[in-house]
């Protein structure tokens, strides 16, 4: 990555940001309107004709879903990011625009594609909120691998085609495909995770070296990102049920995810314990692989996983996932020249495969008689159109598109990032948000090579 | 303001709040009641003698909506204000006495104004708590102003007063003109921040440049601050349609408040950019502008503005907003001698009234073709009583009716507050918590002139 | 307690961890199972042959209530205790994997005593989980009695044991003596406080001296503990009214927990000032006595208390709970040999007593006049088999009972913990990270005892 380019976007980021959002205002201008239950004539229309009351407003059933979802995007990534000494900034206020602008693309792409009524419109209520912040959850995943060594112009660049691709998988998976996927363990997190990661292979820096040293964390910016980590761990079951058919699948869905987190945060503690030499706990351990519970639940979280079920898999991510921390990750960066920064391999790209796949086995297992009548409300398909074993080979198929959509878009993607004009940072200029940030006085030093300093001590003498 | 004031309140504090929550016990004792849907006789009188089940209690539609706002206050409010580097107790602190006080006396003032019953009480329920921190919101609003150059006690009196003005104009506004202001843009936004405005222009200090050392920021301070902000972000569409009609209305204000907090963030950004010599973002900006977009969707967002209208009003919130930090906070400082702590006139003061309009106008443009039978949801008189121009002009003539009481009533709060008995911070120890608060040792040298010391360092020698 | 034990527990933390977690899994899968409202093939009966639809699913009624008191386990019960210094980590880490353990460890105790099916089988659903966090919440009070002090090994042992007991006295209480206590005054807090006070008094360190340097707090760590604090304080109603009736007593709960809250705040302010010499407030007071009057309404809140009375109980809660800060604790340590690292008897302790006692007379005054025919809801009992009085001396009883159970039970588990086995730190190394995380480089001087020193700093020379 050329070092030459000036990370001054003093023009180019506020035209990227402006236009974008220009365009987007025209945009939904052209293809966007109120869905069936937040206009208020269709509203009163229905309340009139059909047997609605306002108590069926579909707000009621999805709203509170709606706001932990919200909270995970926009505290739980970016505080979770928060991590690093000197990037707090970076971390929660890139995060932040990047989110801001995602909600608002993603609910064109995905209305483009999913929902587009048939007057041509795209009709926008609670669950299209929802979607879009799914599609966002893709997006800060990739920027959690690219953490530190990006401009915001670079990011905001790779979400304009992330979320475009993004929900062009997930329209494959979902509607060509007719696979399930509620909490997304493949659109979401493999996908994010992998194309993530291939990007960050595209922009490999040799000489990361330069800011190592500013890659670790300090005392308190380890605890702001466990405000991240908590939020997202306490909020999962409400990510993986929150656009699931309402009833039992809903209810069952986010109590699945729940004892499927518990486990895995017992077996992260053992993990993290065992692989140090004192028998330590490792920090980085506890705030990631302590949720990949929830990324491995994101496909079978609806299906007759059971309980126990649950905490198997449960189990085995926080496992995977430790582990992937300890001994993968050196490995990704001096062998395969990728530079992981908050670990995403670990987090998202292995427990999202996890899975895919669990879903996949769960799928080819389920039976009229476990499901009862309620198993059109999860597989609609599987009383006339499919047998288990072909949903089960679908779903499986689903992972491997992702993957290769993942794969493919992340290269092009990655070299479209890596051209010289987005104002990346330099390699002795990461991980620190001095190129992006104004910083208040006792950081003056931020982006220098003193180690920890966090401000200036004048000693009585 | 006088120097020679202590600012030792260990009679006068404990007295202020002592005898304010005995006169609050009585006071409700004499005044308040159940309301119908948590009253045990009534509700089950309603029960079985109405076509009423428990799921239509009130708590299910607005308890989610309720606490949404209830962090917004308490979390949102009070870590917003924890920005400055010195001053994190009193932020989160004093956020937290006079917001407690507040939710109290308002549920008093608000009942005797607008909800007595005919048995002359008042009967709270969900919706009285909503509405009473709605009023406390905007006494935070102007603590903001004033943050850091006033004591609790100067605080808590500046509550009693400003609470009532507000229930006041409250009462004026949705009562007497009956105008429409869901969200506050007008009785909230504008009232609070042009309330605090002229108390700090009373309150002015010529000598502030003795603490100015403090007015700013340290690392960890700003990330703290994000937390509040971030909150405040996410929960505004729940804020906006807190109070709204059920149905269609109420999914609409949290659909329309969600686009225009999007494009406000990504105005933002652009202009914070832009306006820094170097293209750097400033935190200020993104904890403050970013939210504009709320405020200016507090009185139009149950309205038909569409989405992208929506977005048309947040990207002009975030730019006005962001422009105002960068040129006009200053201005207001060495012209007018309003020395705004927070710069609630760029998040609260210019949104709020830029709300105002944007709803007076959308009034006026309001039919009957767009809104269908949900007309009368949101304009009840519109389809009897006022043409939708009238309407607009009352929204307008609403906005001018809550400056003149803001400004009036600021200006005798003011001389009240101005009084030397309430221990008021000295010149040179403002923006500390070291008059107020007992301090970990870390900090004994917080009062002194010593720039940003956090801790003694020992160096090896 | 002996200093000889390492602190090493490379390989006895894991295995307990592993083997605690892979039981679970073994009983859940024995003896769990979803309920009717999780299970697919009985949700789609009863909405075939019942009068019922999905928007009747206990899901929609309980899932909002769940996630505030989920949050106010992990988030605010983590934070809370982060006022530490150099325990950050331990608070936040510990408190997870704890609660983790115990939501699934306590799931089956409750269902075991409680909740078994007449097929041998424990249904669970949303509402098994919100008694599954109550019981856990009780455990994290009483690791507050012993933060800093003790291993994560040894209190994994504590909370197997502790979450058996509470449930076997909360079924003593709910179901033999058939008493109310929906908020927990008695089985969550009462029996938590003195239960770990007890353990406490049994691992009393004579030489605790030789870390008390670390026992307070630095400036930025009592914010992170108002993090914890407030969302305690802002989410105590729902965590009262969370199993309640649905219908008017939930919404009445949560009304009147509210109040109650808030009075205690501003009890808590006028305290904390007027015990200083100076007038000052005391952040241990604000995070915590400010709660008191959410623990000291715990039983009563859904009973005909009123807004008032609710006042009354939290003013008092408040008030008794910052003067046992100032005069009790130093008492309880220096006489009772009881140290009290979070003060739980303050906040838990005295006023879950308060609560008990509230809650008896309360029950003793209940009318029909006064509930009508939601009398019902809150006493079943009471129009049939038991007068008011009788059914407040039952109240009473269960207060005996409960910390007959806590003391008892206390000082068994005490000594279990006192074994030398579990790798308790040293006298020397209590209050801090250093013998069980790895910390990063800022902290490497952690353990010594060098007072607050955060960082090398090098002074450009």
């Amino acid at each position: 990555m050329s070092n030459a380019s000036t990370t001054n976007m003093r023009l180019k980021l506020p035209l990227i940001c402006l236009l974008l959002q220009l365009l987007l205002i025209i945009l939904f201008g052209v293809f966007v309107r109120y869905d069936r239950d937040t206009d208020p004539s269709e509203w009163s229309r229905r309340k009139a004709q059909e047997n609605v009351t306002d108590s069926d407003n579909e707000f009621y059933f999805r709203y509170p879903s709606f706001q932990d979802v919200h909270v995970m995007i926009f505290v739980g990534f970016g505080f979770l990011m928060t991590f690093l000494k000197k990037y707090g900034y970076g971390s929660v206020g890139f995060n932040f625009v990047l989110a801001a602008f995602s909600v608002q693309w993603a609910t064109l792409v995905q209305g483009w594609l999913h929902s587009m009524g048939e007057d041509g419109k795209i009709h926008v209520g609670i669950e299209s909120m929802i979607n879009a912040e799914f599609c966002t959850g893709s997006v800060l995943i990739s920027f959690g691998a690219l953490l530190g060594k990006t401009s915001p112009a670079q990011l905001l660049i790779m979400t304009i085609f992330e979320s475009a691709l993004f929900s062009i998988n997930e329209y494959v998976l979902l509607s060509v495909l007719e696979i399930k996927d509620a909490g997304g363990s493949m659109t979401i997190h493999t996908f994010g995770a992998y194309f993530g990661l291939t990007i960050a292979r595209i922009l490999y820096r040799a000489q990361l070296d330069k800011s190592r040293q500013r890659e670790g964390s300090v005392y308190h910016s380890d605890l702001f990102a466990m405000i991240g980590a908590i939020y997202l761990w306490m909020f999962w079951p409400s990510f993986n049920s929150a656009v699931t058919t309402l009833g039992s699948p809903q209810h069952r869905t986010a109590l699945n995810t729940y004892y499927s987190l518990a486990a895995c945060t017992l077996a992260t503690f053992a993990t993290s314990s065992v692989v140090n030499a004192e028998g330590k706990l490792d920090m980085v351990h506890i705030q990631n692989a302590a949720l990949a519970g929830g990324v491995a639940l994101g496909t079978a979280a609806e299906m007759m996983i059971t309980a126990y079920g649950s905490m198997i898999v449960g189990l085995f991510a926080g496992l995977i996932s430790t582990l992937g921390f300890k001994f993968l990750t050196p490995i990704l960066d001096s062998k395969l020249k990728i530079q992981d920064t908050c670990g995403v391999h670990n987090l998202h790209g292995m427990p999202g495969i996890l899975g895919g796949l669990v879903g996949a086995i769960l799928a080819s297992l389920a039976t009229k008689e476990t499901y009862g009548d309620g198993l059109q409300d999860v597989f609609p398909l599987l009383d006339t159109d499919r047998s288990a074993k072909v949903q089960g080979g679908y779903q499986a198929l689903g992972l491997a598109v992702t993957l290769g959509f993942a794969l493919i878009g992340g290269t092009i993607v990655g070299f479209v990032m890596k051209l010289p004009i987005w104002g990346a940072p330099a390699d002795t200029q990461c991980f620190t948000d001095q190129p992006y940030w104004e910083l208040p006085e006792d950081d003056w030093d931020h982006g220098e090579l003193v180690p920890v300093k966090i401000e200036e001590t004048e000693k009585p003498t």
